[in-house]
């Protein structure tokens, strides 16, 4: 890796779709898939589905992939299809360049149906002034969009894909037929599903493409927020969506996704909606006397979020769907990976309160931002 | 190890009951256990209790055991009992061949009182149809059988040790004095105990016996199901129970369980109900309409289970004993290790619903299944 | 260092309370800090702020400090303070000796107003017989002095730097400005506030001090309790504060703390209460018809504790803050790091039950202890 040339992630399906050529070009670029015994259970291939590999040993070689199509991303056949993707996302594109990612939770709709036509792609994002990453995207950002609706809204969502790798949309807001709704799309293809939130709360939506864990551990996730039929009492509303970076130079300044590290569960950085220590610089602002909720979501891959700010209580933490059940006067509360908790606190008095994964061996890496009340 | 010829771990105290000499043996197989530190302070031998080691360096070392006689086993006494342990457990045993473990609980009994006689031994067993580990069992299975009752329920158990190394049995869902109930008994002996379980919810059991980090990684742990005096409503009810594999190679194409990759918390594979992926093979099956109700266990020794079903919400997850307080509305629910939870669904829709860890990095290693909706 | 004569971690800014420069010298001394990733959005300097490292190799090196000044421990300006410490508490001081950490919780006061004077410093102290770490203290232990009070009391707290790095203190119970309160105080000097805390439960508290991984990793936690304005039924009430150790020989037989090993996040020793099982050693005793209360923190820096009593279960866990809402009937329940619950359980029967972290990779390396039941 340190000696290639610049090669966006993005190339490396250009030539072909076959997911198999992709893979053994991804390869060869560092981008490395487990060889097997973590995937080999979710072969679309009977014969193969049951042969993991013969031996430990084996699964850590990274140099094969015996069952690169998994149902578990819930495609009925990824190969075959045709691509129309153009080459053009790759070498000499110019990064996204930094920006605070706005956590402000958008406000709610009147309507009742919510019409959204996302892009999956991949393309390069400074993820600090500095560092630039070769993401993996929805709508061109890490974490993609913030959703809101409530529950019993109809939500009409269409993913096209734009990048060039097979990529899906799980939302953890729906019960739905994954098996159809989040199928993988290949590059120029389109999904389309439509779903009814039944429950409110702070939900992670994410590519569930295989290996999922690389779907997720490169960009891309997000948070669908969805109130409850009766609306929460008046509050400042963020979303926090942690999240982990697991790093590799890729040459030409940008960092790829590592696999490997991914497995091997220590990130580089963690971060608050993708860019680590991000609202320490430009801080989250509220007022005295202002009730401040917190939408957090983990995204992982892995960790979950041991979430916490400083000289702060929270008044209340649903671990479910509010309104029910809260779980009052709490420090911290760990929110696993995967899922998402609301959190609310008042701000009685004037200060500058970090918030912070405090599991600090990650979250020192970045799980760091300032809530300043005025 | 490498080069070892096939030798069950099985075989390491056929000639002798003596700990310390097992120990030696057990480390010429890479059956490495602590050198020290963390086992240290649970000698019954006062004097040795005051002093753990002296440096954190000397921890590192597998090569010795100063204290290997653990109270936290609750042994009185194993050292100096005669063994009546057979050889014939070892080289040469053929295998217990792969096959789909059965996540269905048992129907409730009319049976007030269970009467329950278990064996422990040490045996190779197909955790895939390529792999084979050389397993610590109870019955000669991973995990062992799951066992159903009720709230105030008599359960008659006895376990008798045919294996070739100290074994014991914790029951979470038992209140009792473990010094007597869990001891460790040696090859030949039997242990007997009675215990009323007070609390409903999903409880794992596990062999306690010293280093119980080795004991449980090995393979020694299971479900106990205790349904409320009143029952919950009827439901299609499956037991999962996730726990993590750290393998080397032992020779003839045995994997043994290594017990520095323990320590060290990075597993080859996760699995549910011990076979890596098994699920996604060979699905679980339910009907449209059906409440499923999934008793999920972390067996461990280390990671959590964020539990999440892709397509799907839990209508509710009782994270103590049901049917107190559930939480609503869940899309991911981390259940600890030696823990358990009862998550449930309603399956409104046909489907196929992958299950998962959704700490992904973990996860990733086999923690996959299907649910299908027919 | 395993050349290195005895130094103490302490000595190294008794020339100067310069904060680059002490890192510099703390790195010498293999008191290595990270580069920069982490830490680099935490910058007083605006400038700086925006500007993390650029490469996730950069962030493993950890010779360089580039933004040490952080304002995550609230300080306005550490540098540029002259500092008063004498160098006296450096190489030569005996160790305080090993003694068993008493679990007691303080009885409840009738005074409404409680008035502590606290010192922090850095003092060697036996964690074990024969292991002794450079430890980093509030009251020159590891944990501090556990604190009682009530909510609604008036906390009136002081804490003088008597050590020789910056130092400061965070109290989970209080609902306070942290960049005022919580603010770094150099050697000799003070820094006093007040807070009335406002919900009941089992607190951490610890010093916020950049970077916090390392003032947590190194020794400088305790707990608050705080009971409700209405008691909970009488109890046995014992603390436990779990904490990990990451730790690297210093010479002169003392071990240094290993910021580099904090990130990897893989402990030496796990501990309630500062020492690794010293309550196998010498049990935490009670009587057959006693109600247990164990307000039970995870210091961290970064693991859970998966709390468990062997043969026990717990009648009620308060996952907030008591009375409200326990959860009941469970075997195991995971305490974040930086957070507390509160377990009860009934001693219906004598006998020796093991409490220990289920999470067994990292709990069997000292978290692990005896409740004797009489």
């Amino acid at each position: 890796m340190p000696n290639e040339s610049l090669t966006l992630l993005s190339d490396v399906v250009s030539e072909s779709t076959d997911r198999r050529a992709f893979l053994a070009r991804a390869s060869r670029l560092g981008l490395v898939l487990p060889a097997a015994g973590a995937l080999a259970g979710c072969s679309d291939d009977a014969e193969d589905r049951t042969r993991p590999d013969t031996s430990a040993a084996q699964q850590r070689s990274p140099s094969t992939l015996q069952n690169p199509n998994s149902r578990l991303d819930t495609a009925h056949d990824v190969r075959g299809h045709t691509t129309s993707t153009a080459e053009g996302a790759a070498t000499g594109v110019q990064p996204i360049a930094y920006r605070r990612w706005d956590p402000t939770v958008p406000p709610p709709s009147s309507d009742r149906t919510h019409r959204l036509a996302w892009s999956a792609t991949e393309v390069p994002l400074h993820i600090t002034p500095d560092v630039v990453v070769a993401a993996w995207t929805f709508e061109s950002d890490i974490p993609g969009p913030t959703v809101r609706c409530r529950v019993g809204d109809t939500v009409e969502f269409t993913l096209t894909n734009r990048g060039k790798l097979p990529h899906s949309m799980d939302f953890h807001a729906a019960q739905i037929d994954p098996k159809a709704a989040f199928r993988s799309v290949v590059p120029g293809e389109s999904v389309s599903f439509t779903f009814q939130p039944k429950y409110a709360g702070a939900f992670k939506y994410h590519c569930g493409s295989a290996p999922v864990l690389m779907h997720i551990g490169s960009g891309m996730y997000g948070a669908i927020i969805v109130d409850p039929a009766t609306p929460l009492p008046p509050a400042k509303e963020f979303v926090l969506v942690q999240s982990e970076y697991y790093l590799s130079p890729a040459g030409g300044g940008i960092q790829a996704f590592d696999y490997d590290k991914m497995l091997a569960t220590m990130p580089d950085y963690v971060a608050f909606n993708g860019r680590p220590s991000q609202y320490v610089a430009e801080p989250i602002r509220v007022k005295v006397g202002d009730r401040v909720r917190m939408y957090v979501i983990s995204a992982g891959p892995t960790h979950p979020c041991a979430f916490h700010v400083v000289g702060e209580q929270f008044d209340r933490v649903y671990l479910g769907a509010p309104p029910e059940v809260p779980i009052r006067g709490v420090q911290t509360f760990a929110v696993p990976a995967g899922g998402g908790m609301v959190f609310e606190l008042v701000c009685d008095i004037a200060g500058e309160f970090p918030f912070v994964n405090h599991g600090f061996g990650h979250g020192q890496k970045g799980a760091i931002g300032f809530l300043v009340v005025e």
